[in-house]
């Protein structure tokens, strides 16, 4: 949780009055390093000690929170060339690092190879490709396979597999795929079946479907497993009745997995659990400053000098069918709310909504607006060009 | 329409496959110079000749865009103090120029000042402000004042007024409003009732009770009325069963409220019609190149080397209710479809969905695929940034 000083939010220590004078102006994304090692180490504590944690750079990419991240995490996993970039340039060695991604062009896979990233392989296509890139670079590339799972991962804000998806190869035709490999350097397998997961039960009964369709692969494979990315996909609570997910119920599962099937049958691979949104998503806010705060039949509208621009999920995503608020406050949290007001942006849209009807501590022109759970999926997830206002700052602190 | 050359698409009479060999590469926006100035004069053959037809600069504000409108219409309409910027960049004087939003900061107040741009006020603390501003440069402010219509334009995509909401003043609070600002340059009102409408008869409609509404404020104006900014919300057909908008029917409405309403009523008023998506939306093309074909059980995947990040609203607005199919199609549109293949973008999620199922031309990797409707709130609505891919180019030909 953000620290209070004399009953003002501070982020990594600093109060959010002063960190905006710190900063130059509003509207801005702060994020927590305080909070981040914290959940990273809570994540390590309830998973098994040889599980691989790796961090998803897509859920933050920011390079100074890469480089706080790579001294916590064991690996990172990119999806373009340029978070490849970003992630080469921490201490983290490259084959600790993973490239995923179904529409990797041949110049991402020429990159990939010459870094000694692990590619996880999409599609037979793409190995015929990155074969290509391996042979014009006199590298041989070291690959894992991404499985489209005859399963999805129920309970989750996005599914994946089950069905056709363009992730992947289908698990039934993997064994033929891995008859075709043996001269790449072959890793092992990587299957993501769903992700923003808040149900401990059905996270593990994903990764126990997870595992023993691994196992049946790992017979075709073409040499012995060492790679064994079992995705992540725990959710974080963004609404009001969201619970957060109970992690060391999934902790002892994976334990159990772990103990009963794969340290037995597959000794030499490693398991990895991969995360962005959950160890970055809850340590960040994004903070804006109230323009003009008026009335119109009877409904107290606070217009920020931010908005949907910077932070699309919060305002709902350009007309989801449901829409619902994110945790919105001031910059005195636990002041007593003395009214409700709505947060718009300042965008020409009714669809720049930030805050519907809430609970507010006193908030006028000049005062500042805080989003939680800003962390994940804020700013690259947003449109920043839109009705050209200015791109916001980030800072880690 | 696009033109064809021996069957393949052009873009200003370049077939796509030369076009992007010019780019340098996929994928990008490419807007046709004919159609935009061939739509302009539709809209000017419909209506009166004595309407002020203004451009929306947040639909598409590339600049070169800019320059082409510049020549064609009679102002422009900014939502920020960049778009404020490339506007003031071209030959349109900056009186004929406004400048709507209901956040705008001081400083974007202070350079709309200098600049003599029309500022639409949003509420009665935006009116200090901008008295403020134009004391402090010893400069008269040019307004108008935006008002909160007690009615919304059914039929549109997005319903704006007839209730409470951040943009405008009350129509009821407006005279009090008057009452304070004769030491500004005020020009007259603006109302904007809604957008992407397809039903002439809602739009004229909403053009009567807003022109009536009109009549009744100007009673309560400061001075002689010379600027009333009736909006827009022309729609254009972006789905299968979408009709485009009978202009004529509009036309001719507006005839009839100018000869029998306006004109004798306020003879120094000049009548805006604000149009963005409908001036350019249909003269766009999102141009994309298949990386990857592939099947998965049952499915054919066409895999672009663009997606959601760059033509975000195609995509279905990441997890809109009811996602329906923008056009889509290949750079030889007119050849005959030889099955349905899943258009995905090559980011990593499920949402990144250009064309679910679409009847397509034959397309294999290598070929480009095309989505149309591609010309407002495209790349600038877009959240270019996720997952680090380059940014598109954009091309006016």
């Amino acid at each position: 949780m953000f620290e209070r000083q004399d009953g003002a939010l501070a982020v990594g220590g600093v109060p959010l009055d002063r960190l905006a004078a710190r900063v130059g102006g509003t509207p801005f994304f702060a994020y927590d390093r305080r909070l981040v090692t914290e959940r990273v180490a809570e994540v390590r504590k309830a998973l098994p000690a040889d599980i691989s944690l790796k961090y998803a750079v897509k859920a933050n990419p920011m390079p100074a929170l890469l480089a706080h991240m790579s001294a916590l995490v064991d690996g990172f996993d990119v999806a373009s060339a340029r978070e490849m970039r970003h992630a080469l340039d921490t201490t983290v060695p490259p084959h600790r690092m993973s490239f995923a991604g179904p529409g990797k062009t041949d110049a991402e896979l020429s990159a990939a190879v010459a870094s000694g990233v692990t590619v996880e392989l999409e599609s037979a296509r793409e190995l015929a490709r990155i074969r290509r890139a391996g042979e014009e670079l006199g590298i041989r590339p070291r690959v894992a396979l991404r499985v489209n799972p005859p399963f999805a991962a129920h309970g989750s804000g996005m599914r994946m597999g089950g069905g056709p998806q363009q992730f992947g190869v289908d698990a039934e035709r993997v064994p033929e795929l891995l008859r075709d490999m043996g001269d790449l350097d072959f890793q092992g397998f990587h299957v993501f079946a769903g992700s923003q997961n808040l149900r401990a039960d059905r996270v593990c009964e994903t990764q126990r479907l997870t595992v023993e369709l691994l196992l049946d692969l790992a017979e075709s494979a073409p040499g012995p497993v060492r790679y064994l990315n079992l995705g992540g996909g725990f959710g974080i609570p963004y609404f009001g009745r969201d619970r957060p997910l109970d992690l060391a119920r999934v902790g002892e599962n994976l334990e159990t997995l772990l103990a009963e099937r794969l340290r037995p049958r597959l000794p030499q691979a490693r398991v990895h659990i991969e995360l962005g949104r959950y160890l970055v998503g809850e340590a960040g806010v994004y903070v804006t400053r109230v323009v003009d705060r008026k009335e119109s039949r009877g409904t107290t509208y606070l217009v920020v000098d931010g908005g949907m621009h910077h932070q699309l999920a919060a305002s709902g995503n350009l007309g989801q069918f449901i829409r619902r608020n994110y945790p919105v406050t001031t910059a005195r949290p636990d002041d007593p709310a003395v009214g409700t007001a709505t947060v718009v942006g300042c965008l020409c849209t009714p669809l720049d909504l930030l805050g519907d009807a809430v609970e507010l501590p006193h908030a006028d022109v000049g005062d500042l607006i805080v989003v939680y759970q800003a962390g994940a999926y804020g700013l690259t997830a947003s449109p920043t060009a839109f009705l050209g206002h200015p791109a916001p700052a980030e800072v880690l602190v």
